[in-house]
């Protein structure tokens, strides 16, 4: 085999056996975007859909890593097996493990049930929102039964995991405005679970007051979930079950009346949408060879077409895609 | 005519007579994504290429707009024709006037010579990388000789102005860490004129300093330009004339050479691309009612198929584009 050929079939057996190896050679697959990487999606199909995704975002500081360690901590007192996936979108060329990586492995290297991953985006084709689903769809098919999907609030990223997760959990904390800077950043309509952590510092029965009022002031259809407000201190795993208890409290609502099916429908969807735009993009560029687009391109600078025109023709010289 | 319905030959007639009402309404048309864009375009397309467009980019607070305002003053003594540009990609939904639009509307109003316009993303199809070259388009049809593009330098936009532009300007003021700032956030790449405007503060000659050696340590072809380092204070038009000429040396250089053509195809290239991508989009939604992209998710979803292999299925339907 080649350097680039890999036995996707062995390592999808291994990674359903729940073999770690296998496991980490899958993700890195799916993280570097390898050409592999369709096969690898249609061998783990079958395996998906079990784990509970839950999202996890908030600004720099709030405490992400110490809460996910310590729910991963809850979570294993339940028997449950996990998985974590930190995700930094903010840092396409680091590729390496995030700063409390090393922190978390330190506490659940020996466990062979806590599967542990950071993912960067790499800037290949469709990013890391392309990646990050397919991640999770190995971790689901290694048999987590909760899946973690850490993020850095950083602008869309928020959004992004909402689009991924299950459940989505917000961290704030107390006294940086965060109620506000959250309600402008459309924070709230992806939150599920509203956490406000480093709870025993000044201001937290503020925040969470605040929160709750504009939780109770946003239009939500009738029926719909009110994302509770819960408090913790995450480094002292005070108010974690509160927390996983609004996590159960959703999951239960969510299988109720196909939310969850209806919910990760509509992930599917915009996931196929993304992928069929990158796949028509990489089309524009195998069928339009690069002297292609510079002619059409050279007709716009000449002022002999105009750029919709010149768009249309790519579009139409695609024709039809049965190859 | 319909509420929708524009005479675009009668706009783009004026337009180019240099009819001020004409203009605006045209340019009005393009941010607003109008259904006669791809018309607008097409009528247009013949009188464009003739301007030099210069984008100004930099950090908030650094004086872009006085340093416009300045360098509008400058050409117009010159007896040049100016447009101005004021793109702001960070407010999709403001839709309205920067700040400093009013106050150099006071100076130039009663000038037919200046034409300036603010232009906000608004979210349609493409997005502001759509607009921003189709009003260039516009002003250089009006008859403006330099069409300056000034943009608020947050995140990617710096890179989106160079996209536009034949010749990029960076503003930076003193004292801000802006030289490893550009340099992390990629600025200097795009950058074919550094400006230090603030001059008058201490640190100018510093930073100054700074930038010329990164600028000389940068890795270059053979023969590519080396961005100049102009020092001004534009409250006071201090320097103003320097960082003319340094436009001005870029211009003649990218004359030579063939270098004004190549780098304009390469960008209406790109622009090509872009419109063909979202058309594809878009014809993604008509072929595809929601129900049937649903029914692609829902196989996601089950189990029975993987989103590379719907997403395949999806780009095979869109089928020839003969219609």
């Amino acid at each position: 085999m080649g350097p680039r050929q890999v036995d996707v079939a062995a390592l999808v057996a291994g990674t359903t056996a729940g073999e770690p190896r296998s496991i980490a050679r899958l993700i890195s697959l799916v993280e570097d975007g390898h050409p592999a990487l369709p096969e690898v999606a249609a061998a783990v199909a079958p395996y998906g859909g079990r784990a509970h995704v839950v999202g996890l975002t908030g600004s720099p500081g709030v405490g992400k890593s110490t809460t996910t360690n310590a729910l991963v901590r809850a979570l294993r007192a339940r028997g449950l097996r996990v998985g974590v996936l930190a995700v930094d979108p903010s840092s396409p060329f680091s590729g390496g493990a995030l700063l409390g990586d090393r922190v978390r492995m330190e506490e659940h290297a020996t466990d062979p049930d806590v599967v542990l991953r950071s993912m960067a985006a790499r800037g290949h084709l469709g990013g890391l929102s392309a990646a990050a689903p397919m991640a999770v769809r190995v971790l689901d098919a290694a048999g987590c039964e909760v899946v973690l999907v850490e993020t850095v609030g950083v602008g869309q990223s928020e959004v992004e995991v909402a689009g991924l997760a299950d459940t989505t959990l917000v961290l704030l904390a107390p006294g940086m405005g965060d109620g506000i800077q959250a309600a402008k950043a459309g924070i709230l309509e992806v939150a599920d679970v509203l956490v406000v952590n480093k709870a025993d510092r000044p201001g937290a029965a503020a925040t969470s007051r605040d929160l709750r009022h504009l939780v109770g002031h946003a239009h939500r259809d009738p029926g719909a979930w009110t994302p509770p407000v819960v408090r913790s201190v995450a480094s002292r795993a005070e108010g974690v079950d509160d927390v996983l208890a609004a996590v159960v409290d959703h999951r239960e609502w969510l299988g109720r009346e196909g939310r969850l099916r209806r919910r990760r429908v509509r992930r599917a969807a915009a996931e196929v949408e993304a992928l069929a735009v990158a796949a028509l993009r990489a089309r524009i560029g195998d069928v339009h060879g690069a002297a292609d687009l510079d002619a059409l391109a050279s007709a716009v600078v000449d002022g002999r077409t105009d750029p919709f025109s010149a768009a249309d023709e790519v579009v139409a010289r695609l024709g039809p895609a049965s190859d």
